[in-house]
């Protein structure tokens, strides 16, 4: 399945005991249903609670004789119009959407100004103050390569290597928002929002962009910036 | 000041004495606190609750010392985020928004399809069924003129004139998303959604292209189609 949500009511993706209000709780609930069989569903990866997708992948078996169609058909008519079934296809029975993504894509969205953007306000960061482009373009530079990302992770007691290849940053400026496109490897935990704060910290001239090898040779998640805000990130693609 | 806000929220553009949940409140409240005396704005005109505007104009006197940028300022700092002024501007002491708009133009959005389109869910009417564009754009063409369009309003006990020129209707579908963009010298109460239901119940085979005359004809408000729903609509320009 590929999937787009709105994360703005959820817990993030992954299923929690405390809550039943996650994305993949809510899809296997429903699959269920459609189904007549309990489901578990497979994700390309957690999403944050807030943070949104376009195309989030996800697998999962089932023994049913219902057609794609009717599944597909089902799904986007039971599930709340926040999240969407965008297409649903049969893969090979080993198929795994975390184990086998070769690359994923995020894209974290700033509006830089104090206009008002009213009708896309919950999928964007209002970041007022200016911002040197060019100087958040030479910092990204440094972060492009693999290594250890370790300054840039949440999880302080991730026992897990915290090694990625990120594999491309494109910042770019359009009227008043300006974006910043992250492709990888595969990214740790509140690593794409750390990243983004710490360059907004280098656009707005707190830190310089010559300083980033510094932080990530810290390995230390002091040494970066603060982590960015979940409504302007997405889940943009999936790459097997 | 030019405006633009979100609908959804609202109980439409005109204050009204048993809700002061309206935009125009919204903005007379802040205003006067902010130019420190009592504020009336004049609006171009109503929209109903839950109908969305890029570019209402409204327009106020006041005796306030403070420039332009101050009240803009303050006006976006203070007001929630599904409300922004555009852009403000000091205008001849005589000007009225709603007497002197010559033009006005309204859009549409339709999302024909079953897939959820997930982020812009409260700007659109998902209307699934097929509709035929092509019969559509031929029911618009025997709308275009002026004529009066009392067929077209809600307002039963309407006694000025409801004669309208209604100088363009455009359709377009770009992907599963139908938008019907309407310009003329003015609109009656609830003539665009009216306008786009009449205009869906031809695209669906409901009505013929060639009734419309009949519609207009009968100057009766159960001639015409369905009142498409408020959450597609926006009032995107006013043309003085």
């Amino acid at each position: 399945m590929v999937l787009t949500y709105d994360g703005t009511r959820y817990d993030g993706w992954q299923k929690q005991g405390n809550t039943d209000n996650t994305i993949q709780g809510k899809l296997e609930t429903l699959l269920g249903k459609v189904l007549g069989e309990e489901i578990e569903i497979q994700g390309s990866g957690r999403t944050d609670a807030g943070v949104h997708a376009y195309g989030q992948v996800a697998n999962f078996h089932t023994s049913s004789q219902k057609t794609l169609e009717e599944i597909e058909g089902a799904m986007n008519h039971y599930l709340p119009m926040d999240i969407g079934i965008v297409s649903l296809e049969e893969v090979d029975n080993r198929f795994h959407s975390r184990l086998h993504a070769k690359e994923k894509i995020y894209r974290y969205r700033i509006w830089n100004s104090s206009i008002h953007n009213v009708f896309e306000r919950k999928y964007i960061y209002v970041y007022e103050q200016t911002l040197s482009i060019t100087a958040m373009q030479k910092a990204a530079m440094q972060l492009v390569g693999t290594y250890d990302f370790k300054s840039f992770c949440s999880n302080k007691r991730m026992k897990k290597s915290t090694i990625r290849d990120l594999k491309e940053i494109q910042i770019e400026k359009t009227g008043e928002e300006i974006q910043i496109i992250y492709r990888g490897n595969g990214f740790l935990y509140n690593m794409v929002r750390i990243l983004t704060g710490t360059l907004i910290e280098v656009g707005n001239g707190t830190r310089n962009a010559e300083e980033i090898k510094e932080v990530l040779k810290a390995e230390n998640r002091e040494a970066a910036g603060f982590t960015a805000p979940p409504q302007g990130l997405f889940l943009q693609k999936v790459i097997y």
